[in-house]
């Protein structure tokens, strides 16, 4: 068995039986997604911010400007930021209003943010990055300036507290409804890559890209 | 023109550009999508939450257990909560790693949750939500039962404090980089409905479920 992200903070009480704390989970979810919601509070306000991740090892990286709110915001503050990665996985339809719910993976993460600020590191963060959005994409490219490397803010959290939700299963009746004449199931939804649109202003043709493992 | 939603808190600074703050752009994602990212705050810790939402005339509504934390718990702090509802269309592979990024439509919004109690008016909302979820599918349903109203949770948030930033475009890159011998151009994500899946325990074959126009 791997390791449990359990904590106080991170039980799950409502769908306790949906809940898993495995960190094998909790990463493979991470790597098998590009969005994150990152939740903050600055000046008693909360903010949401969507962003794009990626994770190495124990931790889970992201980047903005290096002045953004959740990059240079969050680290100032020093506090724990809530992040939830998700993905809706289809529809459940069940006879009765009540029992109708959504398929679903679900992490929610807890951590304060630490900026990584070493260049090579950074340069080594974003070529991770850009090969999980595009695999060996980095090697083609036009190199990363000095100011680019500084305009940017990456930060990361440690993955050790944490919650997963899962629900992947059909409509869950009350006994009493199984015969009521409607159809019960889900409706399953999946994200697909399409054809790759490539730039007007580019004259001659390259290979395509790759598209990601993650959606 | 429709009316404004912008405020100091809902004000876009970085990438400005891609902002708007007309409240049918708003209605318009809010109505295409089924899933929103609820942040609050308990005891000094922000929380995110993916929740289902539906709208009707300028309120943003969303249900839970009665007693959960992002509707029982958001009214009894009477907190200004933060909401954004996303989605990724598409990953923008520059030839520089400095200008990729992805194609988006984002809303934020800020309100005040308040709880709807009256019985008839959640019993009203509950069908515009499986409606949603499902056209038309209401009437075919096993009846709601008065312990499953009181079950519920249902609240809302008035829509008049929110940001939108869009973009669709190809890669912007450098001028000089314009001739760099890569690809360039989008990756475009789509979401599509699969075939139903009927429960294994219905015993007779039912018209199979409109797939809504959310997704
Ligand atoms: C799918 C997706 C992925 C993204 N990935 C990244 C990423 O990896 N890195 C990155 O830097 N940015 C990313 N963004 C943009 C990101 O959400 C923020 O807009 C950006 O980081 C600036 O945040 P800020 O808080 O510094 O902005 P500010 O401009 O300071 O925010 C001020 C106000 O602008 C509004 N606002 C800000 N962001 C949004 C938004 N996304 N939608 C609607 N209103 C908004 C809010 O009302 C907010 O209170 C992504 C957006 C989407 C939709
Ligand atoms: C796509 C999607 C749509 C959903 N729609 C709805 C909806 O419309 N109505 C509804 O009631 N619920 C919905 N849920 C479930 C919702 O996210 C919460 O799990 C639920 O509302 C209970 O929240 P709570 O804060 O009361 O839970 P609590 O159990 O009190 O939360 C305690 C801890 O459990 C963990 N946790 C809670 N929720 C999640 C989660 N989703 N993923 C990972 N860890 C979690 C966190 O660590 C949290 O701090 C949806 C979930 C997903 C993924
Ligand atoms: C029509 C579409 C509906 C959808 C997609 C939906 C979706 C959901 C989801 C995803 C959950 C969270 C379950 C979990 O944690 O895994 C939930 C919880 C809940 N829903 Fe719904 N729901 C719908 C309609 C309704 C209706 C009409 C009612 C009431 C009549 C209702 C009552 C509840 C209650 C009480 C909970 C809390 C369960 C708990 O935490 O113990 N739902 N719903
Ligand atoms: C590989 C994939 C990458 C993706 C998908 C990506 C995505 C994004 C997105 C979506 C934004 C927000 C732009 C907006 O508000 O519309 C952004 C901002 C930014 N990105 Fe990236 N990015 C990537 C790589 C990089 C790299 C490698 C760097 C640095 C070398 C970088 C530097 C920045 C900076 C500085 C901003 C802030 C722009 C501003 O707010 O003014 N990005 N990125």
């Amino acid at each position: 068995m791997s390791a449990s992200l359990q904590t106080p903070t991170s039980t799950v009480k409502r769908g306790a039986n949906r809940a898993s704390y495995d960190v094998e989970l909790v990463h493979k979810i991470l790597d098998d997604t590009l969005l994150c919601h990152i939740g903050q509070q600055m000046n008693g306000q909360v903010f949401v911010t969507p962003t794009c991740h990626w994770r190495e090892g124990d931790y889970l990286y992201w980047h903005a400007h290096s002045k953004a709110r959740n990059t240079h915001g969050a680290v100032k503050e020093g506090q724990k930021v809530c992040i939830n990665v998700c993905e809706l996985d289809g529809l459940v339809l069940a006879r009765s209003a009540f029992h109708h719910s959504v398929n679903y993976r679900s992490v929610t993460l807890f951590g304060v943010p630490e900026p990584i600020e070493d260049y090579d590191e950074k340069m080594r963060h974003f070529k991770l990055f850009v090969d999980k959005v595009s695999p060996n994409r980095w090697d083609s490219l036009r190199p990363v300036k000095d100011i680019e490397v500084k305009a940017t803010g990456l930060v990361r959290i440690k993955i050790e507290e944490a919650s997963v939700k899962v629900r992947a299963q059909g409509a869950l009746d009350d006994d009493e409804d199984f015969d009521w004449p409607v159809w019960a199931g889900v409706l399953p939804l999946e994200k697909q890559w399409q054809a790759p649109q490539q730039n007007d202003d580019q004259t001659q043709d390259y290979p395509a890209p790759t598209a990601p493992h993650a959606k």
